[in-house]
């Protein structure tokens, strides 16, 4: 957050306040969800107010990973003045994007209804990894590899620069320490049945852009020996109908990617 | 681009790419969009195969602020396969999330059809500003102010704090420097005749919320004096309505905090 | 004031200190002026010595932005002695410029005693804009532009690039947002009948070298249509003579760049 | 220079540039001496048009510590011309000040005219140390103790905190490895000769604030035994008799914290 | 590297060789191993000489992971003497170090004789240790997890706190995404019976400071369901009798903690 | 430590911790020594709990440079328990790296029993060389030189571009400002005569790889005139004798290089 204050005041700092407000003013500010949602990003919102003002204190009314309904108050900040209304838009500006990407994976959550989990990629803003995934835990996901180190996942390039599924698993194979899962992604349900023959020491299957049809019968024929991962178009809407396949993961990259930011607001009073 | 590629390689780097590609083999890798939309941060993604490829080529067939189809080749990449897998990740996130914003803002602009200029706001993610503001420029808008630092914009809670919109104007002229522009937000009319009555030195009315209606009688009444602002829940949808009643600019920070990414893949060829 | 700290103790630390004062040691230090000014930066030196001794205690008796005498003291520190010690210079180095850049611009705004306001430009040194702006200010003295971004200033280089001041202007205005302010330079009396001819948009004009005359001149044909400000070979000797001229602003580089110290000294105790 | 430009260009960038001056378009710049002088810092200088336009050429007539007239040319930099007004602040900021630094210093070598070495302190400015220190030497001074971990230098409140010079002095040798120096200052011929009576371990006495008779009179006490340093009030015109005295040192602070920036400045041709 | 050079050059710069060779003259350095060993880290070495000096070359004849003897040469650099002199302590440190973890590594993995793999633990140290476990990898180890938040270690105190190894067990499955491993440490061989009730999802099971004799039994209890690792007090001699029990893999933190540094040296000619 | 356990957090941090220790659970941690030797880094070890919970409380019994045995209670630590157990590793990594510098020089300190002093050399390793250094003076030793602008130490290379002994000391004495130290290598009797025609100025004479013959034989040449350092094969066996030949210091690179962990443990309780 110090950062992200420094991104927003610059040399001269926040010109408006120090012209309108007296620099030993006080006041209170309510974060009010204006929208439903998830939150997200609570701690690292209240802290920028901290940063400003060190003697900044707080009562707080929810938590991360909490529903908001319209008009639900989040949180009251006492400060000073100068202090609410320089550290407000950076605050925001966080708690907004990440209850937004929360609020996103709680809706598919939900439509899964626990028949199989929720997960978001990599397809993550630079900087900001970290905070999004963590969103995604908020919202009730589990997070997929935080990066390209600590698990292996072979993709379809890899499959084709490495001639072929049986050759690229025993690449990975030969690569990974023994705490390094191995995912691999299939595109048909006949790379599925190869991926079969080779199957010892894969952790997961991603299927890719597979038909409601193709997932049913992929996960008839791997039968619980190995998890199945479903990617490829997910939305709100399609989230029950893929559950119902019987596999154990959806993942979606809109969740960090394009999630639109939760409308949480700063009223204030003097 | 050098922090993002850290964030995603960690201690261990691109593990998958290790075990399935030999070191030295070569690739081609084609940026593709799969939807229309307005291209931003082409040199950012290319720079990203760069850091991992010092060799790598590239051809360019679009640049940023030029419109896509789906199907649109945008550039081709020469490099060392690793290094074409190890950055796609990287490079792709980035690019589209700003394609997403510029393709968001281009919407508005086509919408306003030169009646009045789009421009976001303070809305941004942290880290991303520069990025995102100029993602909004390449997709046709203006920019409003960078920073707290650069311009001062009184808002409800400032005018509240200096005791009225006449002493919060007095202050904003006996802090701004010469280069200062000076923007206040009124919510009604009424606040409107009252910021008129000062308006010497005043080079912007941010008109929040208001209704159409509301608009152009705004509109009427500055006749000219100084030019107007319209935010409040913005869209395509209402942009072409708004732009109508004679404001000079609209401003929306849906176009960095909520536009969808624009989808561009990379197909890679060895 | 860490960086600073940590640029001066290197590896080793305060040898000195460490070789001849004992760990426990406390003592008192008192920052006193050596000669008249003006204070600038007194919380930054005092931050260095809390960064020693997080139990520093600090007594103030003058604030940025005061006048100081010969002998007067500003403040007095308790500390561990050889925090004293270990901070004196950095806190000292850092005191002493920024107090010398207020003193500097302290004898300018008393020179043109009100009929104009005095600003220095962006002749400053690398790191340390924030701050030697921040002095300017505490000296009385109103900022110029912070950096590039936040103000367009048109110079005879851009005039001669862009083709003339017409296509100067024009190309300003295209690219500038609505709150960023347009000042263009001018040598001649004559280069400001031109810029007069397209003065809309334009919020200030700086006349580069101009004799008192032609100063006068021009503030005749201006006639406050426009903000003036003069710049060149400044000193406190022609201040008021070109304060007297009617322009609105006299900028200064020599203010950041050539200011020498203010004469602070720190007297320890135990 | 990176992080310098970062400070002048801010998340905007040059805008002035951007709007009068064509993408394409290169020029030439001549930095040129306004006023005579030494010059230093022309590596850094160049380097900022060179982190603009990778691919900007220079011309170089003068080297570091050249002694420069007014009106010499210095270096031609061929480039594009944005690059060249972009970078053309921040280049002369540092180039000016460190070439500021290196005249006062050449002032005071030529006035000791080889009976004395003349040398900086460490009153610098934050972050910039090494580079002031620098220009020192391109005067042709020699550079006093680079940190507070290189030397020991024993001023009065470390004698007296240790309870006396001979506890300082042999905290100091204690502490000393055998390449730290050890320096002592003293303020009256009474306490030369009470270090005289220790001197066994001293590498230098520095006499603060002596009278040229009292000099004079220390030289003939310490007789050669270790090299003496005049420090106070020293200007280009006390250093003539000061090294008439027979001291080995003359350091002056002001050197690195009072001198004016020379006056260099860019020439622009397209 | 570029951080390591500066932390040796400080403020001033390589004094010694400024002093004592021409700024103008080149040499040659060769890297010559002085005792025998496995080679690691040679590319950020020879990355040392180039950040000293951009045209420096490199004939290089041995690559890392190579097993060198007393007297191998290693690689040649030309490039200025300064440049040399300047960057070889730096290169060196570095390269020592490296090389003689992977001489450490190399040893285990040569004992173990294709047994059981051979792999470090987290115990690195700060900054070092994406480093420090490639070194391993050098010498022919694997990896153990890089960092806590890529796989999951249950040790003795996780355990006590979670109330029981079922307990842990629970935990761990319910918080790890589908690629995380996990692994849990048992101290006896009751504790790993009860590892064995609840071991669906367990990846790997270490058996720490295990006799030969628990071990060999551990082996045949857990019958291949799931890999073995046994760490405590390995050493080159104690490594064959260990994997000679069945364990698929060692792990030892003395490899990273206190391998002594290889002995290599630059012979440096004109 | 912040960045040390960032560096093991990554992006999800301490997954075992979060699944399986309650976030509210605290507990006590004991550092204790597993093996005799002598402490260093007891201040940063502490720092880690510190940071990862700010309310962490210690209870202190040995302080750096105090002798350990094995059982020793170092310090207790009151926290939450997932803090203790997300920076023990990161806590221990550096307090055993650091003790085991200080064990191996209050070694060769013991050995030498006073008639030498014993230093360490600049084998140190990237962004630890403060703390290694000062763990050495933990362990009752002297630094050597910190870095390469602190003290000029001309070695054989140095000689040999210098074009002779004479030619390198002429070189230093010119170079060097009136603190910093001079020290030259040799490698034969016949070297140290030809430096002793030159010793005017020489602040230290460091005898590289000479047997215990020509140690004393050097002795007896230089007859005090200088302080003489030998380096070279040094170890806990040999420094008695060494230190016998009438030496002044003896330095020592496996002090930092190769120095063994010194085993410190923390014990858990709830």
């Amino acid at each position: 957050m110090r950062e992200a204050l420094a991104e927003d005041f610059g040399l001269g700092g926040d010109l408006t306040s120090e012209a309108t407000i007296a620099a030993g003013a006080s006041g209170y500010g309510a974060l009010v969800a204006r929208e439903a949602g998830t939150l997200a990003g609570l701690d690292a919102a209240l802290f920028a107010f901290r940063v400003l003002d060190p003697e900044a204190t707080f009562e707080v009314f929810r938590r991360d990973g909490d529903l908001l309904e319209a008009g639900t108050r989040i949180a009251v900040i006492a400060a000073r003045a100068r202090a609410l209304l320089g550290a407000e838009r950076t605050a925001l500006n966080l708690l907004c994007h990440l209850s937004g990407i929360a609020s996103a994976t709680a809706r598919l959550v939900a439509a899964a209804a626990g028949r199989c989990a929720i997960s978001e990629t990599r397809k993550t803003l630079p900087g900001l990894r970290a905070l999004q995934k963590y969103a995604v835990r908020a919202g009730g996901g589990r997070n997929h590899r935080m990066r390209l180190d600590d698990a292996i996942l072979i993709k379809d390039n890899h499959i084709a620069l490495a001639g072929g599924i049986a050759a690229a698993l025993a690449g990975a194979r030969a690569r990974a320490g023994h705490l390094i899962a191995i995912e691999i992604e299939v595109d048909t349900l006949a790379q599925l049945d190869e991926v079969l023959e080779h199957v010892a020491g894969v952790d997961a299957i991603l299927l890719d852009n597979f038909s409601l049809g193709d997932l049913r019968e992929a996960v008839r024929r791997v039968d619980g020996r190995v998890p199945l991962e479903a990617s490829g178009r997910i939305s709100a809407a399609s989230v029950a109908a893929i559950a119902d396949t019987g596999v154990d993961l959806i993942s979606s990259g809109a969740l960090t990617h394009s999630a639109p930011a939760l409308d949480i607001g700063l009223d204030i009073a003097s």
